[in-house]
C-alpha cells in the first residue's frame, strides 16, 4: 500500500470497540485507506462495508502500513495484541486509555522493538469524532517527529494537543482533567440532592448550576497563578477563614434536606487542617500540597 | 427622608462589612440615599464621607426607611440586631447568607413583627458589586410583591433572580451552587496536585483544566432530563460500568504520582454501590438517590 505526498496516509488501526470504530469511520470518510484488526473479528465487520481492510491477525495489520493506531481495553490488551507483530520501523500511535506510568513503559518496550511511539489520551466521547466543532481532542506526547509528520492525519478524527516529549504526560493531562470532572460531578450530584425533595423543577435548575460552575472554573488560573510564585495569599479575595466559616452553613443546609454529607467532607477537612497550620490568608490552594505524599519532598 | 416616583428609593442597609460596604457604595453611586448602621461604628466610617447617613442604632436605622437591607455575618447576628426593631410595615430583604430552615423561620418572625420578607442569597464577592457584565447576581426568595416593588432598587448592585415565594429557596439555591463548586474545586485540587512534582507548568496546565470543566459542565442537562423523566438511561454514552473500569486508572495514576486518593473515593464508592445494585446502563443520575437519607421515602 503506497500513497503519494497528497493523497491521505494508509493506516493501521487496533480495536474497532465503540471509540475505534468511530475513529476508523472518521478516516475513512476522509480517504483514508485503513486496515483493522480486532480480536473478535465480527465486530469489525461493518467497517468493510465502509472501505475498511480486514487483517487475519494482528502482526498482518501492523505490516500492513507504517502509521499504526492502538486503541484498545486497557494497556494489558496492548501487550496481549503486539506481542508477535514486527515493529520496526513502525510509528506507534496509541490511543488506549491508561496511566503516565503505562504509557512511559509502553514508549520503552515500543522504542526497544524499533518503533517510535507517540501516546494518545482522548477527550471524548465516540459519538463526538469527526463531527468539527464539537470541542473534543487528543492530549499527544511522546515522539514530536511522529506527531508532527503525521500531525494531519491525527487531526481528521477531533482536535489535537501536543503536551510534551515524556510518553507519560498525555495520559497525566488525560486522567487529571477526567479526576477534576469527577470531583465536579461528585459536586453536582450533592447539588441536585439538596434539591430533590423541594418543588423546583431539575431542569430550570440545571441551568443555574451548569452557569455557575462554568463561570467558576477560571479560578484555577488564580491557582495557577499561586503555585508558579509560590505565594499563596496573592489576589485571594474568599481566604480559607471565610471558606472554612461557610462551610457550616453547607453542612447544616445538607442535614436539613437530608442528604449525606459525605461527598463534601473530604475536601473540607483538608480546608480546616490547612487553616489549622495558619494559613487563614491562603485560598485553596494550600489544599494540593496536603494532597502530596511524603510531604516536604517539594517544599 | 422622602422620593417622588422618579428619584432613587432610599433605603437602610444593617452591616456595614466586606460585602455590606460594596452594597452600600453600589446604591450611593447610583443616587440611593442610604441610611447606614453597623455594630462596630467605626467601620461605617468612610461611606459618611460617600454620601451615607449613620444612625445611632439599628432600631432607628429600620425607622429611616421602609426597604431595610441586611447583611450581616450569620442569621444570629439578624436576630440580635434586629431585636428592638419595630418592623411593622417594612420591607425586610435580608442577604446574610443561611441554611433554607434559617430563612423559613426568619420569615416567619419577620411576618409576625408586620413585615414583608424577602431572602436572598448573594453569588458574587464584593469586588464583583457594582460591576456591570461580571456576571455575579443575587437569588431572591419570598415575597413576589417585595421584589417586583424594589427590583429596580435591588438590581443596582448586581443581577436578580427570583426563585421562589417559599422564603428558604434562594438560600438553597445559593448553597446548591456553593456545594458543587466545592466539589469542582476538590477535583481541581486532585488535578493540579498529580502534575505538581512534573515538570508542567500551572499556567499551561490551567487553561486545559478551565476549558474542559466548562465543557463538561452542561452534562447537568442531561442528569435534569433523567431526573425530570425517572429514567437514568435515556441518552447516556458513558455508562457506570465503563466509568468504574474507568476509575482503577484515576486511582492507579494518584498512585504513581503520589497523590492522596481521599478526594476521589467517596464519590467512586457511591458509583460503585449504584452499579453493584444493577444499574450498569445508567449514568451517575443514581447516585443522586444514594445521598438521599431515608431511601425510599420518595422512589
Ligand atoms: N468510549 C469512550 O467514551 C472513550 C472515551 C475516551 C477514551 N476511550 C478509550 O478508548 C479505548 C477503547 O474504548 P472503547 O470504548 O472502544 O471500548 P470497547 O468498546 O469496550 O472496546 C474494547 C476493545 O478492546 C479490545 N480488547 C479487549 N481486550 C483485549 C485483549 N486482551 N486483546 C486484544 N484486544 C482486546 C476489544 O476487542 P473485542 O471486540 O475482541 O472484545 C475491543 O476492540 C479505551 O482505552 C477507552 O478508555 C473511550
Ligand atoms: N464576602 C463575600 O465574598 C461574600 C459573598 C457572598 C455572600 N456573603 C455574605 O454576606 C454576609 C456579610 O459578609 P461580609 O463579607 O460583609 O462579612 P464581614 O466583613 O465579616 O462583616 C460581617 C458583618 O456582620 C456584623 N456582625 C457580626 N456579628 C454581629 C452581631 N452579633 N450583631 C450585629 N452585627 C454583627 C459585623 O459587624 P462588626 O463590624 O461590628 O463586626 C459586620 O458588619 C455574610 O452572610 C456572607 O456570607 C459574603
Amino acid at each position: 500500500m503506497t500513497a503519494n505526498a497528497t493523497s491521505p496516509t494508509p493506516l493501521t488501526l487496533l480495536g474497532t470497540g465503540a471509540m475505534g470504530s468511530a475513529l476508523a469511520r472518521a478516516w475513512l470518510a476522509a480517504g483514508h485507506p485503513v486496515t483493522v484488526w480486532n480480536r473478535t473479528a465480527t465486530r469489525a465487520q461493518p467497517l468493510l462495508a465502509e472501505g475498511a481492510t480486514l487483517a487475519a491477525t494482528a502482526a498482518e495489520a501492523v505490516a500492513a502500513n507504517q502509521l499504526v493506531v492502538a486503541c484498545l481495553l486497557d494497556d494489558a490488551s496492548v501487550g496481549d495484541a503486539l506481542a508477535d507483530a514486527d515493529l520496526a520501523g513502525r510509528d506507534l500511535v496509541n490511543l488506549t486509555t491508561g496511566t503516565p506510568g503505562q504509557a512511559r513503559d509502553r514508549a520503552a518496550w515500543a522504542q526497544k522493538r524499533g518503533a517510535r511511539f507517540l501516546d494518545g489520551g482522548i477527550m471524548a466521547t465516540p459519538p463526538m469524532i469527526g463531527q468539527a466543532g464539537v470541542g473534543g481532542y487528543v492530549f499527544y506526547s511522546g515522539s514530536r517527529d511522529l506527531f508532527e509528520e503525521h500531525r494531519d492525519t491525527l487531526a481528521v478524527p477531533t482536535g489535537t494537543t501536543y503536551v510534551g516529549a515524556d510518553p507519560g504526560f498525555a495520559a497525566l493531562h488525560d486522567v487529571a482533567l477526567l479526576s477534576a470532572m469527577s470531583g465536579m460531578f461528585a459536586g453536582i450530584s450533592h447539588a441536585f440532592a439538596l434539591i430533590r425533595r423541594e418543588d423546583i423543577a431539575p431542569k430550570e435548575f440545571a441551568p443555574l448550576l451548569a452557569g455557575w460552575l462554568a463561570a467558576m472554573a477560571p479560578a484555577v488560573h488564580l491557582t495557577a497563578e499561586h503555585l508558579h510564585s509560590g505565594d499563596y495569599t496573592r489576589g485571594v479575595v474568599s481566604n480559607l477563614a471565610m471558606m472554612v466559616a461557610g462551610n457550616t452553613t453547607l453542612l447544616r443546609t445538607a442535614q436539613e434536606q437530608g442528604v449525606s454529607t459525605e461527598l463534601l467532607t473530604p475536601y473540607m477537612d483538608l480546608m480546616q487542617r490547612r487553616l489549622a497550620a495558619r494559613h487563614s490568608e491562603e485560598d485553596g490552594t494550600g489544599i494540593i500540597d496536603l494532597l502530596l505524599r511524603e510531604p516536604g519532598s517539594l517544599r
